[in-house]
């Protein structure tokens, strides 16, 4: 098995031009690809449509290209989009294939790929028990699909879960099925919260009596240090894309992560790029940011207010979300490190990472 | 004479506590007050009142310890305040006092404080020649003031100018005299670029044949490399402050300034802080951190809408400004190398450092 | 007794030259001052900073008048302002005077007002008890203080309350005592809908046993007819103002009120305009116009995402708060009919006026 | 020739649901859609992705029903969306058909409907003569293809033309060709506005010396009473939808309009109304808004920052656009008294009314 990462500049959430030229020009085979993760337009936010625009634009080009319908190419591919790219940000969306052209294993460990869809959740399901088991099972067959046996293989979890807008929370109230709030937004962090749990439950991060309902939104001691989970109205259930490294598959890529401790705390960002063999004094050279095909960040503001003692407005703010604020300056900070702005930075990151801080990993070619 | 910078916390643009517990305490005189720069919680743009509400609180403490009318501190002292502290940025205000006490010198150049005002502007002088030329005879005066005789010897002028709203625009086409816009935000932009040539001529940055109307918002290779402009309802004239050393002065003070050339350009944070003999690698340590007593920022979004080749969406955003977006990114960048997140950030870097990138200056303690 | 109310176009926080102007030419004893009321700049959200510079700029300019001190002021007198000029509203503020020369009252019920404040509150005493019960016996006070003794002759009661910032909440927690939630935007609503219970309480609106806890922001079939609740960061107590008609008053102004039943309802706006014996067909005239001294709108944006059976967007939006929506909408359609757009509109109507709907109260010169 | 509008709401940009059970259940004939316009999620501004989204899926979902390909039916079909439901607004589509069914005429003016497109535009071509003439041309074959001989017939017409990102306006200079701005939003303003005058000229409301480019956002005595201009991203060209009556069409329909001279003449609205023989005291009943299929709205925040003598704050506003402020407003008060919130509401009349002002139409069941 052999894995790669392109990524592709997204003008507009419809403009899907960029990976149009690749299948066309044949460089990338629309059949190997198995996961999409991107950052686009909009607000990250309940009301964020461009997530949804863009999975319907990519549907209808491989499936253009296929002979599959866009529902098929929905239900195989895991489409992951997080909005809103602010400040020095840049849309763009990673495509990961994965052919099974037998090439020999080069003894090196390479980028593994696996995904998994959980059924379908409820409202009243978001920030539950069934939410983090159901993730936790779909973890596990991923890291099968992708031939990883050992946990401390693996580098970095995406999740995507659904949100839902206040009609459908409604409507599962009047079913009788009360959700956890009835506040749209704050319904988006207990799914991130419970998937990230249950990824850290199939990682053997966090003890199954940790792993529970209650932890939830609640003890911030409990993370898991690869889990990136956000939320979006286009989905129903949880789709999980699982990397990590293997020596049974080859390919020129590789994967590290690393945690950051706080907002400031580009040592996460250092040690990451070192496990790649990349250094960055103060700054990846242009020519090393080369070697970087995608680059994921969990991050959120700190819940006590503070970094590192100083006081911080964003948990006052009734103008600009907290998220948008977060990953604006973390974004930038980790792309004036790894000189490089087509970051998938994602904002709310409960129980992903420590407290206040998050985490990143990074996929780039082997050193 | 001896300047002096304390920093203190705002927690809300009304709560001047800070500096009134180091005036009761006796650590703070003042009648040595010069200058006042800070950081509000408001959005840096035209409905921004916590710059004035800030001004107003201050001028009330000064005028209460020293006996003087508010608009006495008011006209003697200049208010500088930005609006924005988006992201890790935290609100703060720095103090600058001048003490004419006989000490002696200590043979290293120190911090050497200046500050003057202009006439008040009416909306038709903002982006005009007439701006450019008082703001230049003031930071003339400014630097005489300081006892400053070499340009080279400036390493940041703080300016900030009147901005306007509507309805003082309307009444000035009333009176026959047209603004340069009548959007309010643009017409800030305007009087922010015309001191910063002002800034410029004054200090021979900028040929008097370049230093003119026609140059402002049109020829972006035109630069200072200290200015840093901002504009608020809250004045009516330019108020001045000139940050520079002179062996003349003495105190624990020094200054020091570099351009950035972009929004990644960490190489400038690198030059200014060993300006100081400060080093990051990759983060300046705690200990040293407390050296810094203040640091001022210009930046601004590229106005070709892409950094180092990649497309940022700051320029297309009709949700949140393009002055937030850069604040947050570029403040955030700042205060990773610094370890510091009280900083003076300021967007709308207009003739103020290269196109598309800013200017940092640093206030520390010697080495 | 006698009351009038006087209303103040506010070009900035910090410019109350109108009410300086009207003492300045003896048309207002800056003693008789007992209640101030408007609109201001900001978002009416936590971070909104116009509250108190206004506030302050008031408290300088009566306490310069009378000689007392500003905090002298603040104590005697409620400002009570909300944030948030939406769509075609003016910021504005009312001012309520009293005087007690000897005038014989004309047989006519005339405009009573009266004050009273409570002790402050923590952040864990926010939508408690504690909460309910000290507004409830403010309210007494304040109809005690006007000489109201039946309810059915009270026709606003307008309550400021605290809101406290992430900062205050967090020390809360840290000394035991814990908030209702650590969402400072939450918190508001929090308090809001305590006071109007209180409120209700006290007005034999809501029986003893509904004027509980477990009502706050849970029984919305629970409300009063005549409470309109803020909060903001400038107060730590409730300061409630209460307004009806009393046969001891005299003077040219009376006082009606209505309830609105959705967003839509514009019979209310037609009750209240009728119990001043003024008409609107569909639009009060200009003539007619004059004779309004001010008018205060509760709305909000109905929880079940529907109006009259339709899809609206305010509670799934991250871009723009529900009330800044509701607001715009409310206060444009009152606007429309009463030909007035310098009217108190404050979004967040929980338990103030029916579910999904809010309360109109006016005061104007009788017929 | 026989015209129909019906009306869906949208609970997601990507959610045609509505018109799909109509074309399944045989009520709407793909083939007969003629035009499409409605209120989507987002800003209404540059960064609006929603109306793209929507066409996308409607160019999907109709091309699926007819065997046309999606570009196919956007070369044939105008969709004309304009984002921004604030307040009381709610998402919708209205679909527009005309069956040549042989219907003999009922003897009446009924419903009229034509279309035409101009040649694609370039940014440089925004806002100047080229722009007015195209819309003008477009205008006149539109009323040709409806059968309009007469002017004064027109009652509506809904251009929808180019908006155009940064980028793309950087592209156009670099080519030598300059747009009028590489303000994106401001150009979007110039657009609406020379489609206006073109509207204007066509009609003859413009006389040919005035329909000029010098007019356009410059002398705002010049406008359309018809009118109604919008912009975005997801088109290149013209497209222009003309509405009005002709004795040589049947069907249940016909349309009215009314100028509204500012944001709080409902007398507009009224008139509009009782062109269809409907009455509001103060309301449309429930059962007249049913036969309402679709109103069309233009607004704008007042030039001169004042609305009947009142000061309004939508233009020095840095959080929420001036136009998302404005039609919160007047959707809200045209909501208030047609009892109907799916409303096509848009801001930005330039020339599309009077100045400060703007328009209404009105497409009902005839009385």
């Amino acid at each position: 098995m052999r894995a790669d990462v392109t990524r592709y500049a997204l003008p507009d959430p419809g403009d899907v031009s960029g990976l149009k030229e690749a299948i066309d020009a044949g460089r990338v085979n629309p059949r190997e690809i198995v996961a999409v993760i991107g950052k686009t337009h909009g607000n990250g936010l309940v009301n964020d449509y461009t997530r949804g625009y863009l999975t319907l634009s990519l549907a209808l080009l491989i499936g253009g290209a296929t002979g599959e319908t866009p529902e098929a190419v929905r239900a195989r591919i895991p489409f992951i989009f997080s909005g809103g790219v602010e400040g020095v940000l840049s849309p763009h969306y990673s495509v990961f294939t994965v052919s099974s052209e037998d090439v020999p294993a080069d003894g090196r460990p390479s980028l593994a790929v696996g995904v998994a869809f959980t059924p379908d959740f409820k409202p009243a399901d978001i920030g539950r028990q069934r939410q983090i088991d159901w993730t936790a099972e779909a973890v596990r067959q991923a890291m099968q699909s992708a031939g990883i046996e050992r946990v401390e293989d693996v580098h970095f979890v995406q999740v995507k879960g659904p949100a839902f807008t206040l009609s459908d929370i409604k409507d599962g109230q009047v079913a009788g099925e009360a959700a956890l709030t009835d506040n749209p937004g704050k319904l988006m962090g207990h799914g991130r919260a419970a998937s990230a749990v249950g990824v850290g439950k199939a990682l053997g991060e966090i003890a199954s009596d940790k792993a529970v309902e209650s932890t939830v939104l609640n003890d911030f001691s409990v993370f898991s240090s690869v889990a990136s989970c956000s939320a979006g109205v286009e989905v129903r259930g949880n789709e999980v894309i699982v990397l990590g490294v293997s020596d049974k598959w080859t390919g020129p890529l590789t994967v590290s992560h690393a945690s950051m401790a706080d907002a400031l705390d580009v040592s996460g960002v250092h040690v990451a790029l070192e496990g790649m063999g990349l250094v960055a004094e103060p700054q990846v050279t242009t020519a090393d940011a080369g070697r970087i095909r995608a680059a994921f960040i969990k991050c959120e503001a700190a819940r006590d207010g503070r970094i590192r003692g100083k006081g911080h407005t964003m948990l006052n703010d009734g103008d600009i979300d907290q998220q948008r604020h977060i990953r604006a300056a973390v974004g930038a900070i980790v792309a004036s490190i790894v000189n490089d702005t087509a970051l998938f930075v994602s904002g709310g990151a409960e129980h992903q990472g420590p407290d206040g801080g998050g985490m990143i990993a990074i996929v780039a070619e082997k050193a």
